[in-house]
């Protein structure tokens, strides 16, 4: 997407490879949105580093690291001895893998990778194949996710107000993202629209990432506390709603996203607002059979007790972000613990529709497309 | 209610009056949670500001402030001379009422105290009658913070979880709070639970005030962000849900709360879990006829873009928060806005009952148990 540095707008993705230095090119999204930066992971145990330390963040930016890692692994390998090369990409692969345990899309998109390499006969062609399998992952998941913003796009009536949860935008994608496509592509289209940002605490994606990204394709928007959602719907002033997921139950419909998500879909029931969650289909869990039977991380109870920031005063400009220090506020109180679940679970009857690449359905209808594609259990 | 300093548990009001040194006594609740201290304000003057600058808020503790700022205006009046005395006393009352023009206690308060001052034949009488009115108000505000504890402590059954919103404890009024009350009741009752206390964003008055105040009276209680409560209620893990109402409308029984509380009820109300509002009568507006004409202040959008807290590392335990510095830090996109609505408004069909210091009533039955009590239109 667009990102306007020193007055100049240029073209960007998350994740993105230089081939002339065999670096990965990632946003570093723990300065943002104070800073916008590209740091260049020079080696794979570097790009391990990055998706383990959150310079890039997001299922699908994530996935597309590893995929990157694993190619720039293949092209360090100096010989010509096969066997060789296949153990050192073993220790590539795990080095990559156990860089964030708990997700599945770097196991995914490296083992997609793999798949393509099989058919490479010396290490020059494994090496050939490994880059061009990572870049095929890369943009086929922006082909995704425009494909999402095109279905999507369809909903979104000029002048409307639409609500977003958390960031599902492009920063946790390769580009374009998954809830955000929607905005992308009806502005494309010339439309005008209004996007109330859930700040999403306890971590604040929303006010800092969705924000910011809004604010540089030049979207209307504003931040609201994830309390005031409610009070919009029922003054009449949210028309549509639009999440992410991180995991979608393609047997129930079923929908995981950060914790909010739930709550956001009660209400928009109640107010008879569409509410309507945007994946590309690899966040589908095709086999669990219950919505409630996904884990709920519980994550560490600091996120909920105070908040990161750049330490400011309450209507400073921060002309200067560079300069900015970034500090961790206490906000509660001192003896007090906390819950923190990092996400939930909203049911299919909530869910208006779901978008997907291949076009919207209704939550049931998941199962039943998937048949239509071939697949049998 | 209790508090706990170097050790030594000491019983306290939110405001009191020094009878020797004619000086208002109030916790200082810009340093809560991370220091406890109480400050004495010498003239009426000092009393206006200390409503003014927030050192003391909540309506039932800034009418009683008033009304104790206005009898140590009475007695600060060195003559006998009856008229000099009563154009002193107005400017008293319009310093007093002008702190926060928007507030009806205060003048509420103050008008009581007025009126009792009528009586009074000569200066010293006027003072007499003035210092004894005010605190007149403030017992009856205790004693009908007590008295909706003992009515909402029998809704609360031993092992009981319940959500709270915001602040509605004694920091708010003149001791024992009204959400709090029936908590507090409980205890003393011998029954154990647990609170979960909504951080309650954009001012976070759940996570520093209400978690403070637990914590000191050592009722078992975590913080949750206000985006968890759903998942929460989604899990059995929520019995009852307590708040607090700043408008309660005596005709319809819709009731203004701090923004969040409508999306708490709709929650309540879909996981069948009973949602109760506790008020003293001085919240009730007897006038209005529809919710949703409550206006709704908007408030300054830093709020949400940011919040104040105590710079810290996520996992220090603040041994000295005497010397720990408050800061503003800005979460947000630096150049995104927010809208910041203070308020919202919950109908009575979420609500299960409104705890009142003459019992648990229906929203409906409010207007008839009005009736009952004498008054007519």
């Amino acid at each position: 997407m667009n990102v306007t540095l020193r007055g100049r707008v240029q073209s960007c993705r998350t994740v993105a490879f230089d081939r002339a230095r065999h670096a990965v090119l990632l946003v570093e999204q723990r300065l943002l949105p104070h800073e916008f930066k590209i740091v260049a992971t020079k080696n794979f145990r570097a790009t391990a580093g990055a998706i383990r330390d959150m310079t890039v963040r997001g299922a699908g930016a994530i996935g597309a690291t590893a995929a990157y890692g694993l190619a720039q692994g293949a092209l360090a390998f100096p010989g010509r001895d096969l066997p060789k090369f296949r153990r050192h990409m073993e220790i590539v692969y795990q080095t990559l893998k156990s860089a964030r345990p708990t997700a599945v899309d770097p196991v995914n998109a490296m083992n997609g990778v793999r798949a393509v390499m099989r058919v490479g006969r010396s290490v020059a062609e494994h090496q050939a194949l490994a880059l061009a399998a990572a870049e095929e992952f890369a943009n086929e998941n922006v082909r995704n996710c425009e494909a999402i913003g095109r279905h999507g796009a369809k909903l979104i009536r000029n002048g409307m107000k639409i609500l977003t949860h958390c960031n599902a935008g492009w920063l946790a994608f390769v580009d374009v993202g998954s809830a955000t496509a929607p905005l992308y592509a009806a502005q494309a289209q010339g439309r005008t629209f209004h996007v109330f940002c859930d700040e999403t605490r306890p971590r604040s994606q929303g006010a800092s990432l969705t924000a910011w990204e809004l604010a540089q394709q030049k979207i209307s928007h504003q931040v609201i506390a994830d309390n005031a959602a409610g009070h919009l719907m029922q003054r009449g002033e949210i028309d549509l709603v639009i999440v992410g997921s991180d995991r979608t139950l393609g047997r129930t419909g079923d929908v995981a996203n950060k914790i909010g998500t739930y709550t956001k879909a009660v209400l928009a029931k109640r107010h008879r607002i569409p509410f309507y969650v945007a994946i590309p289909l690899s966040t589908m869990d095709w086999n669990l059979k219950r919505g409630l039977d996904i884990p709920i991380e519980e994550r560490d109870a600091s996120e909920v007790l105070g908040a990161w920031g750049t330490i400011s005063t309450p209507h400073s400009t921060l002309r200067n972000p560079q300069s900015a220090r970034r500090a961790y506020v206490r906000v509660a109180n001192p003896t007090s613990g906390a819950r923190n679940p990092g996400f939930d679970v909203t049911p299919p009857e909530l869910i208006t529709g779901i978008i997907t690449p291949m076009g919207i359905f209704k939550p049931g209808e998941l199962w039943e497309q998937r048949r239509r594609l071939g697949h049998t259990d």
